[in-house]
């Protein structure tokens, strides 16, 4: 299966890196889906594609780039492989990560060395999961228990943790290196979508964390400029469900041009002419499309904020949450829908195992259970009601 | 009734006028609406508002507003009442007429006297009507027989027609002062919503049309340029659409923030705090954004197709009937849907006639008859399977 | 507008008084719906068909029909007038009630009297509206208060009537005839919808109840029994909703097939072969059908139910109130549905006033707004999840 | 994972043989869906259950049940193995090919040795497919080349076989042991969903079919009895799907119940007290629902059409495959929509692959694809608008 070749829509087509990357990872994006497991040789493409760097700032040694820009990127590569595009995407998180909450000599470092080695990083910031326990040693802190959810941990240079700390009843979120000794990555992602994001559970066991790889201090208060970084996680999401959309429907209107036999009733030659088919099409292309703008209006937004650092006001964050809401809960509906109804335009012998086709479905629906629509649809409603802002948290 | 105070939606604020006539216009829109007819006291505040020479061009005595910011007008006038905000709309229309199919001399003269004197323009340019007859007869045409659909032709001072040409089997599209002997303007438009557009029939008595005021003489080929009219015309029919979608909102969300009782079994005191109403404000709150982003989209591209000139070519014509097939059915689905469902935030006192809130539905249901959305998403759908552009034509 | 002449579905067609009634009803729907206000010729017609006595017993003069049967009378006149048929239906639920909460004096003598005399009941059992007080006074009680909703009383011969009693922090419900001194049926429904429902505000000034006529004394507990005829009543709504369905789709369906232009784009001859026009209706036939079946099968739960008489049990109840919920949600869609999307099936021409076509949505708009349907469907979810039965009160 | 233990559904539990079935499939499904191929061990169990000659008459060794009750067997498979329930159903369609097309002495030899020998049928009847040609031999017929979708066919012991005769231009319909030689049964399958179906291909090489054999001849005309067979094959389909939809929305209910973690916004403790899981839930059910009462009227609908046997009418058959397509239309969309929905109520970690929840929506996809919803959507349109039935066909 080639890389869908005429997605109508507005990509990063300009870098012809990113390009490059979604046509390697289109080739084998069947056959890896099916495997599972961890994508070595994709994951290694990808850091010398030198798209690591892209949204650390030039000064840094990076690119540069707005998180619009990341964040197109991002979507492309989910147009074929939701999964590396997860990996690729939250990387970039764990950047943002550093430069939210990192002081300078941090960012320099870390960011640096980013920049320079090429590192490749993964998360193990899951807040609601609090069985990992930072305790105060001397000259730093000690890590201890598990953390589920690890997205790109599995394969990395370096994670952001976040570890329960119990005196001060809040989190300490330090950078940790992935081969740090304690530090176990597993291979136990196990889910039926999203399958190469190496998404498995690690392992500290007793693992130093000196304090100068602390990010956040026990008991420090959340800034607004902090608790920002939750929206660009939103976004990132936001782009994967759109590419996945984007991609489900390309595929499909190249197979119904180009493979789909008309149906024995329609009273059509060719699949393409049937006007349920093309009702159907149109149906598909009015979910997409208005995700798709949703996404870069909620994106330009994002990039305003980010743009005010510390000066960021709990308003302006508040109505970027709802902006990136809003453009959540169409890409949300987009991809499953598309993921599932793609195949009324296909026909029947579009189910054969050879196209994986259900691919995006499976990709959608795992990773959209991410955080419940329902909950963002509600946080829309009250800010139309009263212009109640979401409450700032992991998920808003 | 009061204007909505808090529409959560970028309009057109900046213009005090179009913001004092919302106002006038929703002071009496409900009483308007029972009563229906031809609403000669607001027809006259719209014309003392110099909105009607918005469009022109500077050079002619008008304003030389974009059609972006001439629908952003014809929008937020439609939040409170969709009727005039019709009649208003279509004047611009035959004013685009005017400009899209007059000479230069016509131009100047049609439209420096519309400027100058205040003119308001009807619409009696149906081409599936072709009961009008067209016979040539010295220094011009005679125009003789019915035509229906005209609105806004009752209470105007100048028409746009076309009657139909048989020995060329083509139209003649013409301006015709509205008081010209043998013009009939009939007042017997009956639909159930829409009332007060003036929608009604003309009845054309053998009437003189001179060469001079003949916009397009018969077997003309219809350039790209003048086809794009189509585009404007289902413009105006978005920006009508999203209007009573936005307008029906923002009255729904303030009679649930002020006047709504909780349900006996919600467990709340407060109607805005009941977690199902939430939670549909959040729906069709989600409804309405989309179809403005596409709106607000389509109003630029066709902005620049105009710009265009005679050098519109038929690829970008295409495109850009494309975009605003999109926002049309998103704006068509919001109008009906929130239309519809807003009473759900509000309960079954809100269904007294003082308040008139069914007149959202009504109007939105009648003016989304104008032309079959199935074959606007078949449109949609045949350009992204395989690039095929819309046929130009009234619709599209 | 002549009664559809083919509806797809079964109704009780073997009365040839409720065809009769129907095809009477009919004929002046759309001119009383414009009128509003009392229907008192068809009220009268109403009586002197004999129907009012259908559902009493054999043994006190009535026909003993089954509610079942009863309630398909309801439906067929809903499909040409919602508003007499929700007046006709609302006297056999006060029939109901007397049956439910009198004794077997007050059954005999009331419920006789209504068979021999053709009194036609009135609603002013409105359990959530206090304002109305009862006292005791010696050999009875007096009501003094307002009640509003009050359905079909104006115009009726006897009213059942909830009043609040503080001491007890109860409602004394008792029989009280129309035109007791004290008694002022008002005629101040104004809703857009139903609006021959004569569902105005009653308002009585010192109205003196004998013991005899009081149907529940104060601080009385309710049984299963009595608070079973809440699904008496919402059963009633669903057969209000899907008559007003099934009347809607008939005329739709007739019009496409006698009346409707084919879409200029649309490459038929006849609206009736239009692709689409053909989906949209089987569409909305399965929007339709389903509702059909749940009804009739609530029905008979519900008379299985009231056949227990005081034997049913808690779960028996709570089950038939489950199956009504189920018919009520899909009767409710199905209305709102189907009197919406009609017009996509005819055409911009049906928007006429002389057809009334929009008195389908808005009955069904005002109707559904009975009790909110969001709760419905949350019972029903508590319901499959664990088996929760709906908490027995006015509404379920 | 365990069999779902409290379906709401009526299900053929009154027959043991069915139940301990389910309990056997479900012991295993996941892994065998993970595996795919053809489950040798499953089918032996259904073979040994006796539930083979369920639908054979009495009068030949059979049970003689009603293909309502058989129905009943195949829904309640389907909701815990809907490949395995697609199986043992084609089985009983085949039965019913032999006593639809064979004359007395096929019926009796063919269906008797069924009966007693334990046989299971395989379909090689795909009207569509004209690559298998028959050729007439002395003493019967020569059967050459191939067939595609053969449900059942691998692991059979007998097959009906449709062959193109070119000379007629008709079909030739036999009855053709599945190891006589020439016969190549092909493990080819493999779909994404419906995985143990054995839906692979067969090749048959000159294949000798003795007359006595042959159910249907060269260019005999199909009767109407003969035609029906579509609408059972049909109703196979409608309760596969529904007792997908069951099985994924009983799986779905009992994890909200036992596993599911309320959501950290939800402010409740357990998360079958969320209001939207409640609401969704409902929503959930109100799709089955009416489908199981579809499905159970349409299939009273055919065992009274079949029990006409030779007298059935084109008007009662056109009924009965209205009734079949509307069960179809909302069994597809509850199939579908549960099978993507679910989650919604079971939240992230339901996405596990060892409970393999996404085989619900699998299923449905694959095997809804088996002919298009909108042909079935239009057909009952054409026949709502003015009474047109659907040409009976492989299909409808």
């Amino acid at each position: 299966m080639s890389t869908p070749a005429s997605a109508p829509f507005s990509v990063d087509a300009a870098d012809p890196r990113v390009e490059a990357l979604t046509r390697l990872l289109a080739d084998t994006a069947v056959a890896r889906d099916r495997e599972g497991g961890h994508a070595a040789t994709e994951r290694q493409a990808i850091r010398e594609s030198g798209l690591l760097k892209l949204a650390i700032p030039q000064a840094l040694g990076g690119e540069g780039a707005s998180w619009s820009r990341t964040l197109d990127a991002v979507r492309r590569l989910a147009t074929v492989d939701s999964a590396l595009a997860h990996v690729f995407a939250f990387h970039h998180l764990q950047v943002a990560t550093v430069l939210r909450y990192g002081n300078a000599e941090q960012q320099s470092r870390l960011l640096g060395d980013t920049a320079s080695r090429g590192w490749f990083w993964g998360n193990a910031l899951n807040p609601l999961d609090k069985r990992c326990a930072a305790q105060a040693v001397p000259g730093g802190f000690s890590f201890h228990g598990d953390k589920s959810f690890c997205s790109g941990a599995l394969g990395s240079d370096m994670l952001i943790v976040s570890a329960w700390h119990a005196e001060s009843q809040s989190l300490v979120i330090a950078a940790v290196p992935s081969a740090r000794e304690g530090v176990e990555l597993r291979a136990d992602w196990d889910a039926f979508g999203q399958r190469q994001t190496d998404s498995g559970s690690v392992r500290f066991e007793h693992v130093f964390v000196p304090d100068a790889d602390v990010l956040q201090t026990p008991g420090a208060a959340p800034s607004v400029a902090t608790t920002a970084r939750a929206l660009l996680a939103q976004l990132i999401l936001v782009n994967l469900y759109l590419g996945i959309a984007q991609g489900a429907l390309a595929e499909a209107l190249r197979y119904l041009r180009e493979e789909a036999r008309p149906w024995s009733a329609s009273g059509v030659t060719r699949a393409a002419d049937d006007p349920y088919a093309q009702q159907r099409a149109g149906e598909l292309h009015l979910l997409v499309r208005p995700a798709e703008l949703l996404a870069d209006f909620a994106a330009a937004t994002v990039d305003t904020a980010f743009a005010q650092g510390p000066a960021l006001t709990t308003q302006a964050r508040g109505e970027a949450a709802i902006r990136v809401a809003e453009a959540k809960a169409l890409a949300h509906k987009a991809a499953l829908e598309v993921g599932n109804r793609m195949f009324d335009l296909m026909g029947a012998r579009a189910s054969s195992g050879r196209f994986g086709y259900d691919r995006f479905w499976r990709n959608a629906r795992v990773h959209t259970l991410h955080d419940p629509l329902d909950y963002k649809i509600r946080d829309i409603g009250r800010h139309v009601i009263d212009g109640t802002l979401p409450e700032p948290g992991p998920y808003s």
